[in-house]
C-alpha cells in the first residue's frame, strides 16, 4: 500500500466517501430513491463526475452488499465463539443474524433480494464465511457428542437448513411484519430454540 | 348477484378486465413496469377512467395479491387431501408451494414482499387458509400417531417453522438462485423431507 502515488491515494479516499454517501442515501431515502444522480447531487459532484470511481450503481451496490457480509459474518462467528457449548453457539450466531437483520435492513436486502449474475450461486454461498463457519460449529457439535444429526443428513445440508429458516425469518420481519415486530420475534426465538433442541437431543 | 343492473354488471366486467390487464403487464414486464398509466395504455382507457374502477395501483395490486393467496391455497389443501399418511400429505402440500412460487412468481411477491398495513398480521397470517389446513394436517397426524412434535412445541408453531422454511426457500428460489435452480430445487426437496422426518420419526 505504501507505494500509492498521492493521486491514487486521493482517488481511494473518495470512492469511500461516495460509498459512505450512498449508503446514507439508502438508509435516509430507501433504495428506490439511490440512483447515480441523487449520489451526484447529495456528494456534490457532477453526475459525469461519479462514473469516474464507478460504473455503474449496480458497482455501488454490490460494494454495500459486500460490506453488509462482512458485518453480518463478524457479528455471526463472534457469537459462535463466546458460547461453550455448540449448540447455544449455534443458537447465539442465530440471534445474531436476525439482531443484524433489524438493524442493517437495507443491507440484508442488497445481499439477498438481488438477482446475483454468479454462474453457480450455490458455490458461492457455501462458501461464505457465516456458512462455512456453521458448518464448522455443527462439525465440532458432533465429535464433542454435542450435536447428532440424523441419517443421511450432512452438517452443510444441516448449516443450509438454518440458514433458509433464518432467511425465511430475516424476510417477513422486513416486509409483512414489520409493523408487528414484538409477537414475531417471540416466535421466532421460539423457532430457533426449536431448531437448536433438533439438532442437540 | 341477479338483483345488479346492467350498468353495474358492465361495471364490474370492466373492472375484471382491468385486473386481467395488470396481471399482463406484471407477467410480460415485471412489477417495476407497472403503473396506473401503464394499465390505461395497454387497456386502451384515458388514465382518468382507471380511477373510476380503482383507487390506485395498491388497489389492483392487492387484488392479485389475494388471487394469488387463492391458488395456493387450492393447490396446498389439494395435495394434503391427495396422500392418506400425514407426513407425505405435507411433503406434498410443501412441494406445491414451491411449485406456485415457480409458476407465480410475481404473484408470490406481491403476497410476500408488500409491507402491509395490518394492525395485527400475524393473526392475519395464522387465519390463512394454507395455514390453518397445515395446523390440521399436524392435529390429524398426531392423533393418528403418525406424527410426534416435541415437548413445549404446539401445532400451530410446527406450522409456523414449516412456512417460514418454505418461504426462505421461496424467496433464494427467486432471487440468489434464480439462474441455478436445478441444484438448489434438489437441495430444497432434501430440506423439505428432513422437515417431515423430523415430524414423523
Amino acid at each position: 500500500m505504501t507505494d500509492k502515488t498521492p493521486a491514487q491515494r486521493r482517488y481511494a479516499r473518495n470512492r469511500d466517501l461516495l460509498i459512505t454517501t450512498a449508503r446514507e442515501i439508502i438508509t435516509q431515502q430507501g433504495l428506490d430513491n439511490f440512483s447515480m444522480r441523487s449520489l451526484a447531487e447529495k456528494a456534490d459532484y457532477s453526475p459525469s463526475a461519479t462514473y469516474k470511481y464507478f460504473k455503474n450503481k449496480e458497482e455501488i451496490l454490490e460494494e454495500i452488499s459486500k460490506e453488509g457480509w462482512e458485518i453480518l459474518d463478524t457479528l455471526t462467528i463472534t457469537q459462535t465463539k463466546l458460547a461453550s457449548a455448540s449448540g447455544e453457539s449455534i443458537y447465539q450466531s442465530a440471534v445474531a443474524w436476525l439482531k443484524f437483520v433489524n438493524e442493517y435492513p437495507n443491507h440484508y436486502f442488497l445481499m439477498f433480494n438481488q438477482t446475483t449474475k454468479s454462474p453457480n450461486p450455490l458455490k458461492e454461498f457455501v462458501q461464505l464465511a457465516s456458512f462455512t463457519n456453521l458448518v464448522k460449529e455443527i462439525e465440532t457439535g458432533i465429535k464433542r457428542k454435542e450435536i447428532y444429526l440424523p441419517i443421511g443428513s450432512t452438517p452443510m445440508e444441516t448449516a443450509f437448513n438454518l440458514i433458509v429458516l433464518l432467511h425465511g425469518l430475516s424476510t417477513l420481519r422486513l416486509t409483512k411484519f414489520a409493523q408487528d415486530t414484538q409477537e414475531f420475534d417471540r416466535l421466532s426465538e421460539k423457532t430457533m430454540r426449536q431448531f437448536v433442541q433438533y439438532l442437540t437431543k
